[in-house]
């Protein structure tokens, strides 16, 4: 297949698939997701993503009818379903299907979809431009939830600007991007926001700290602020699908540059985590 | 028919409806609706309710693929088409279909949902009981989208605990409830949140205010606390189904019912011009 959609046993085309309109999903945003990637057929840190994917749900209330190993051994399954060996691997579940009530009640009987298609892996090299932008999303940016109308916006902004990702912040404080981690290198320290309820704790994010505990890189989980990103020696953008880009512009003004060092030492080692482990 | 369903010219029954995977409300939310009911085939302030569809759409650059005046005439025309007279009537327009990408680039045609099921007429006069939860939600509960899961977890709490609705507080400010808005009355006045960016502004709160007008009861658009919440004469939560409806717990501990004249009065008013309205 060229792509695969899947929605509680069934499949078919991603375009092709239909959902029932009361699938709490379609009219409450009433759900959770995580995302990574299949490079070669192989899914990258599945386990870790699907057992975040477990913790949102949890988080919610929302049920998954599946066990943690189930639901990776379907992912699996199906990635081998698709020609293309490099894809974007996407999973969601939903609270379930019934009538519009806010309350659910006893009802707690999830719905899993799954979207795979093709993809091209990214450049980790190459320099993206950034915006900034309010972060006026609610108190629970732990969770991935698809209630995603802020991050919307603000990509679409980022967009119309010709940027690749806006950084979202509160009263100054730089929280994260709209779909990725923010954190700066500065005077030798990676310095990254801590993980409350502001920020999605990333598993690239998590990444990036390891690299750095490996290559003997200090560093500050502390909240920093906008005038620290405009300072910082090198501004990185991290997600599942762009581990370590590095920034090169905000909001039309030069930023970075001044650790490149650093930045490729830990953009090497993210690069070769990630090839080496789907290598065939 | 029992019920309907529709959505971009399709009609079938509720359950039976199926939407795409790839409509953009089923993995970001990113949908706009509004919801009003029919007593005897005929719908409630149906040019009020899809005007603020109009102004939550606009917020968002949603585009609405009909004037305000056609959806108006598709909706009172598919209420007709189900058997039940009194109604509740749903409608929600989401950005699109596309694979999902933040951003939307230019692609704006929007997709439109519409559910229509029969419901019961609310008693005005019957108390309900509520309860106060944090308020977590996004900043932009001004714009009615289908980003709702705070709400969904504030009315689950609600229902488990057996009450009526959940009250919204930010930092000791009440907001709103998780579906509607809450006032109180208070030494002969009306006191209701002025309409800012933390409350939707209802048209059920404007008819109040209306009402009040009438019957010359002073109206102070103003924030109030919990404190002023449970010393209140009377507490009201209002929303299109339930236009003026008065608490008598909140936590579990006993409130209003210090003003039942002005309270009857406007609860009269409502219900009075509701069936007038809709009558035969």
């Amino acid at each position: 297949m060229k792509d695969l959609a899947y929605y509680n046993g069934k499949i078919s085309s991603i375009e092709d698939m239909r959902i029932p309109m009361l699938d709490r999903g379609c009219y409450f945003g009433d759900g959770v997701y995580d995302a990574t990637f299949a490079r070669n057929h192989i899914v990258w840190q599945l386990d870790e993503h699907v057992a975040r994917l477990y913790r949102s749900a949890d988080a919610l209330g929302i049920g998954i009818p599946h066990t943690p190993e189930e639901l990776c051994a379907l992912i699996r399954r199906l990635v081998t379903q698709v020609d293309t060996p490099n894809q974007w691997v996407y999973f969601q579940v939903t609270r379930g299907t019934a009538p519009r009530n806010h309350a659910w009640g006893e009802m707690c009987h999830g719905n899993v979809w799954i979207m795979l298609r093709p993809t091209e892996m990214v450049d980790v090299y190459k320099k993206i431009k950034l915006i900034t932008v309010p972060d006026t999303r609610f108190l629970h940016c732990d969770i991935k939830t698809i209630n995603l109308i802020p991050s919307v916006m603000a990509s679409q902004k980022a967009e119309m600007a010709g940027a690749q990702e806006a950084v979202l912040h509160r009263d100054g404080r730089v929280t994260e991007g709209s779909h990725s981690n923010i954190h700066i290198i500065k005077d030798g320290v990676f310095r990254t926001a801590p993980t409350d309820n502001l920020i999605l704790p990333g598993i690239a994010r998590a990444n990036l700290i390891r690299y750095c505990g490996i290559l003997g890189i200090p560093v500050r989980e502390e909240a920093f602020t906008l005038d620290d990103l405009m300072d910082a020696d090198e501004v990185i953008s991290s997600a599942v699908s762009r581990y370590c880009l590095a920034a090169e512009e905000i909001d039309g003004k030069p930023v970075g540059g001044k650790a490149p060092e650093l930045l490729r030492a830990l953009q090497d080692m993210a690069r070769k985590e990630v090839f080496d482990a789907t290598a065939i």
